[in-house]
């Protein structure tokens, strides 16, 4: 028979992300393509025997239906974690577990977009969210992000002049995927815009303890004193993200919404899922764990660094990693940035389309994410050599 | 600040379900409200040893990104299992693992449904379901279900008389809440029906394999020659909710919108889950698992059974449960069945409105479901005499 597809179901693209992951997934393709993080930063062995123990000691409640919101110890731990370590949240605040931050992602667009309504976004900016916005039928508007983060004068014009704009979307910390950070002072700008012009923000964090300076800059959601701060935190990069486990912590007007959303999503988050990360947290110093992993996020930060300083030709700019799994690199302009990265497949080498990201198919044709975290130190060598031979 | 939620947020309502096993998580509440598989039924010492395993042989595939369709091994473990266990499947049919049936469900709803597309349901029926279609704005046509199912005329007229009927849904399993099963010559027919009226049919099928009279009826999707079958499966029930698995089971052009879908919704399901799931599958023999779950599953539907034969009073209906998970009961017409199931309430037995099933929150005004697979065996005694004490 034929079909007849939603108009949504159209709108979504293929991610380009996905279908390169399943390119890259030829063993012989050296992979700068992922978003993954280090399996090498996987805790293993912790998590080995924190399975074993929740097994042991809770296996019905591993494996019993349970509250949609989420596991009730887990989410008590991150809201204090919010307070202590984020430095965030108020009495209105409350939290949601959720299946992956993307779902956070998610959740938000399925409770407040209409179709036709607007979503600011830094542009580029993080594919499997702007899809999400998409499929709710929203209009992506794009904002220039510059190496302190979005262009706040083009942000403040943009609201000045379009109506319905649910959100402005922004990841502040070692952004997807231009690696950039949003300084503290355009943090405030854009709280206080989102004032003016009484909008909400969601705050996307799942790099910011990825951090390779030990310079923090606080969340827009520590600011939030009037309920306008939607934020989303994930344990992708920190814990693993194969277990897909996030949240979103908002007024708890707006976290009762997404639960009622999530019901009809996948009623609730996987619950032996919930118990390892539970227990993980109560095991072990949050502190010196991620400590760790930044030790090894760095390493590698600084050798796929070197090497593009070395090697790559001169023309192309790059931004340098503070944190997060990215770098963004971008051919001088009127090259052509797809061909150059489809001889780069065919030498094989994979990176990411900067357009890929665009919010209006225009922005990023010249640049390409490189991602530091997954390829082995050698392969880091011998794809960055590999790119600097194409000629363009 | 006063938030501005999108319509769909208003109506989806919240889930009386998710509210009632929250009030049953009063420890002294006897409840037969959940829709919960018995604790029992667990395989926890197999799953607990696999757990392990995985962790032991797999410990970064269990923990890493993966592909949004699912894990490769297990999907074409399920592929291979719908042919041989469930006789059914074309060459055009593909499979996407779904976090939990929910999933499967909403993703239908969400690569087909254009606000005010209309989906024909029985009426009553599963609310997690129907909260789905209602989340993508389009109305709900609910049509009577009688003891071999769907009433056909009716189905019939409603696809005779409406435009845009995006697909009809059905539980033709032990449905969920009247726990009917559908005669084959009634799938034959909703078949033959959306042939005529070219329209897809949703089948959910959650309960089939708790079979308590050893005697199957073929699947909607076994009759299926023209891709018009999205067939839903579930491991909540015969391996483990808390671990959401689930799956979709349709041709491949409905698949693979799916999975463009899914991408935006939570990225992948759970790679540990699937991972035990698939390791369950290969060490397990299903036939002889089922066959001991089924044990379990009548024992107690019959002990229920026999408790509401002996003592309920005698103008309440029920259904006899010949698999799954639910009794059916209904009071004589005119009767308040809300006041009934408060006054259970207030006597510490919790059942679930039949209201809250409705399409049209009309239908089911004097029913109730009650769940015999989740309290002890004491408590179904103890909680049909607290209800046959009810006056009305």
């Amino acid at each position: 028979m034929i079909y007849k597809f939603a108009d949504r179901s159209s709108k979504i693209e293929p991610s380009v992300i996905r279908e390169i992951l399943k390119m890259s997934s030829d063993p012989n393709m050296i992979s700068f393509s992922a978003g993954s993080p280090a399996p090498q930063a996987f805790p293993v062995e912790k998590i080995t025997e924190i399975t074993a123990k929740v097994m042991q000691e809770s296996p019905i409640l591993a494996l019993q239906y349970n509250v949609t919101e989420g596991y009730a110890p887990l989410r008590a731990q991150l809201k204090e974690m919010m307070k202590t370590r984020y430095n965030q949240g108020k009495d209105f605040d409350d939290l949601i577990i959720t299946t992956g931050a993307q779902q956070a992602i998610d959740l938000t667009a399925k409770i407040l977009l209409n179709k036709g309504d607007n979503v600011i976004c830094e542009n580029p900016s993080f594919l499997g969210s702007l899809n999400s916005f998409k499929a709710f039928e929203s209009n992506l508007i794009g904002i220039d992000i510059e190496s302190d983060g979005i262009n706040t004068l083009e942000l403040e014009n943009a609201l000045k002049t379009t109506e319905n704009v649910k959100f402005i979307y922004v990841i502040p910390n070692y952004q997807n995927p231009t690696g950039v950070t949003m300084s503290l002072e355009k943090r405030k700008k854009v709280y206080q815009l989102a004032q003016k012009y009484d909008t909400l923000i969601l705050e996307d964090n799942p790099y910011g303890d990825l951090n390779f300076t030990g310079e923090t800059i606080p969340t827009i959601k520590s600011l939030d004193t009037d309920c306008r701060v939607i934020y989303c935190g994930s344990f992708s990069k920190t814990l693993s993200p194969g277990l897909r486990l996030g949240f979103a912590f908002a007024s708890n007007e707006i976290t009762n919404r997404m639960t009622i959303a999530k019901q009809s999503n996948d009623v609730h988050t996987p619950m032996l899922n919930q118990l390892i990360c539970h227990e993980f947290l109560n095991q072990i110093d949050f502190d010196e764990h991620i400590k760790n992993l930044c030790e090894i996020y760095s390493k590698k930060a600084n050798l796929m660094l070197s090497q593009v300083q070395e090697s790559l030709d001169k023309r192309i700019k790059y931004t340098v990693p503070t944190g997060g799994l990215f770098m963004w690199c971008t051919l001088p302009d009127g090259c052509d940035g797809l061909a150059f990265q489809k001889e780069a497949i065919k030498r094989g080498v994979a990176t990411v389309p900067g357009v890929a990201f665009s919010t209006d198919n225009k922005k990023g044709l010249t640049s390409f994410r490189m991602n530091f975290s997954t390829p082995t130190d050698e392969n880091i060598i011998k794809g960055i050599k590999i790119l600097s031979e194409i000629k363009f």
